[in-house]
């Protein structure tokens, strides 16, 4: 049974043909969660559960549970991702891990391998975030982080209701969230970053998702004409934020292990080419995979920002914008991706994912563990967004492997 | 004759009443050139100086020149400075020299001197450039380094033309610009500055004018995921822009001397807080009153971006958005207003202006000076812009004894 592979043309084609629901006149994908066109992808996503002879549950945050009962009783196998997109996005992100997790049910269907649990794939709602905040919010929901109806009353960018729009595109499910306690998580997912690509390494065993920390800062010093005050009575505030983009570029790429850190906005007022910039207000991103790196770059910053305000030429003010704790995915289940990936001869790492996923929420309730594909560039929320059709099918066969693994062990 | 002072309660009421010429209804004063608002303000300089007998001609660009003739020919002695302000504007830039030039003549006259040379007061138009562009207009026509025909159809923010503007308000004269040519020019202002504040210095012999360069850098990365994308493989345009900030400071701080450099302006693309900045736009403010200076600057900022260039990780493009020469002002007539200065006891620093002045198109065509008077604060453009009295008397008495030693002196 070795060389027991998923139907690699079923895959693609599904991969394809959801891709293509959600299209605008200019070609530009989108599918927002509970938009119209989510209710098109969903629907598409139910009627291959159907078709093969899959059970369909939707619980009342709107996740869909294809459900494969088997013989035996138990605790299911749950594989997963989520069916919305970002604005302007790619086919992958999200769709991929959903498909192949069907997939990975109607190989194992096929080809009479005997579950000796449940198997459940998972569709989770508004995993972007991008219409509704926050994001990875049906997985949030379904592990109990986030309670139930203050995500349906969410407020659309659009001025929505969730709940209102989840009725009315017919995906307002009756399943309490949470009905069932998983097993084990395993989530499929496209890198979204270079490293797999430029390390020729067709698959990641998601060892851990970095914590995010997210801050703005508000830098006053003074205004001032930039020909007559002297630069040594300056209170230059885009000099201030220009030492704090340069302090945490050597932060992250010299001291922190693992520490990335990013200044992605900045603006100064009054924005004149011949004033002294009074006032820059930048936001900072940092991730790490480990907890104390990150609780490290976030005093460090802290200690440097206090030292500019000491010195008595700045007021700071800072602002925490968002704050998630690294999480740590199950060693064993890591395990198991690796040795699903060697025993398909694929070069495997170990690694973390850079992005948010709704394995980190599953995690919280049941041993969860992610598998990376390599990103063409490293590209995603975009169109140009790829992964080689090879990578797509090795990556749904380690997860047909490791499933297996796990539905044959108990 | 060594006490003759300047009239200190005519002087100081025709500021305050100027001053109020131009307020709107919430009190903001703005008297763009060849506005409804310039013109009231023009009305009353020539209404004053007619009171002092003075002959008034207008020339072709709308410059002023209040024309004492005296007894004997000759080129005439040229004190003045501009009427239009910015918008929401202080009351002392500009009308400060022109007011305290008709000061200077009066009391002369009344004194009795009989004067070598006749001497003019002139209030040039445009100096501000807020409205109409080039900015020292009046005077570099005057002068001859912009030809009339091109000043008279320059367009305004409005949309009007200069030379139509005039017409209406009725200051489209008829002598010819440049119809005779200065013995000496002599300029007070304020310092727009806070170099003679902070050293209690009152006033300030102005021995140059600080070159300018202005350019636009655009430095192209790539735009990346912040999360996914380890720090090693990163082409930050936010960072490099961070850089350039923090290179031309410490040229300016500590490398060229007299240099000061300004970075005002500055925007990322995306600008998003968990996108890594792809392009970054910022202008570049250098000044330095020596030549080799200012030179020096952009040799070495050009460099520093080459460097950036040739690491292979950036494309940057530099577009020059302005450039003058520093002008080395009349050592003679500097050492005439140190004279002044200390001949009435009065603290005197030799210092270059960090602004633009008529004085500096004047020095094309005739040995120039400038007399600065503090800026409390250093503040100016600004309805908070502040000189005590008492030093505005000072820098006109100054005014008036360095021109009665021209006058007295051939």
């Amino acid at each position: 049974m070795h060389n027991l592979s998923v139907n690699p043309e079923r895959l693609l084609d599904r991969i394809r043909t959801l891709g293509d629901i959600g299209r605008d006149a200019a070609g530009r994908l989108t599918r927002l969660a509970a938009s119209d066109a989510d209710k098109l992808g969903r629907e598409a996503f139910v009627a291959w559960a159907k078709t093969a002879s899959l059970d369909v549950k939707v619980d009342r945050i709107g996740n869909i549970f294809a459900i494969w009962a088997g013989e035996e009783p138990g605790d299911p196998l749950l594989l997963g991702s989520h069916l919305d997109t970002v604005i302007d996005a790619g086919v992958l992100d999200g769709c991929y891990g959903v498909l192949a997790g069907l997939e990975v049910v109607e190989t194992l269907k096929e080809s009479g391998v005997v579950p000796s649990r449940p198997v459940i794939v998972a569709a989770f709602t508004n995993e972007e975030g991008t219409r509704f905040a926050p994001d990875m919010m049906g997985s949030a929901v379904f592990a109990g982080t986030l309670p139930l109806d203050e995500a349906l009353a969410a407020v659309g960018t659009d001025g929505t209701i969730l709940g209102a729009e989840l009725e009315r595109i017919g995906f307002a499910g009756t399943a309490a969230p949470g009905f069932f306690k998983p097993h084990a998580y395993l989530e499929l997912h496209i890198e979204q970053g270079p490293i797999l690509e430029r390390e020729a390494t067709q698959i990641g065993a998601v060892a851990a998702i970095q914590g995010i920390s997210w801050q703005k800062i508000k830098i006053r010093g003074e205004a001032n004409h930039a020909g007559t005050t002297p630069m040594s009575m300056r209170r230059d505030a885009g000099h201030a934020a220009a030492r704090v983009i340069d302090f945490l570029h050597r932060l992250a790429h010299d001291t922190v292990p693992d520490l990335v850190a990013n200044v992605g906005c900045l603006s100064l007022s009054p924005n004149a080419i011949n004033v002294v910039p009074g006032e820059a207000v930048l936001t900072v991103d940092m991730r790490c995979p480990k907890e104390e790196g990150l609780a490290a770059g976030e005093t460090r910053l802290a200690g440097f920002l206090e030292e500019m305000r000491t010195n008595g030429m700045f007021s700071i003010a800072t602002e925490r914008l968002a704050r998630t704790a690294p999480v740590r995915l199950d060693e064993s289940l890591v395990q198991l991706v690796e040795a699903a990936a060697e025993d398909r001869g694929l070069p495997v790492r170990r690694m973390a994912s850079g992005a948010g996923h709704d394995a980190q929420m599953l995690a919280k309730i049941a041993p969860a563990a992610m598998i990376f594909v390599p990103s063409v560039g490293g590209i995603s929320h975009n169109p140009r967004e790829h992964t080689e059709d090879r990578d797509l099918v090795a990556g749904a066969n380690v997860l047909l492997g490791a499933a297996r693994a796990i539905l044959t062990a108990d």
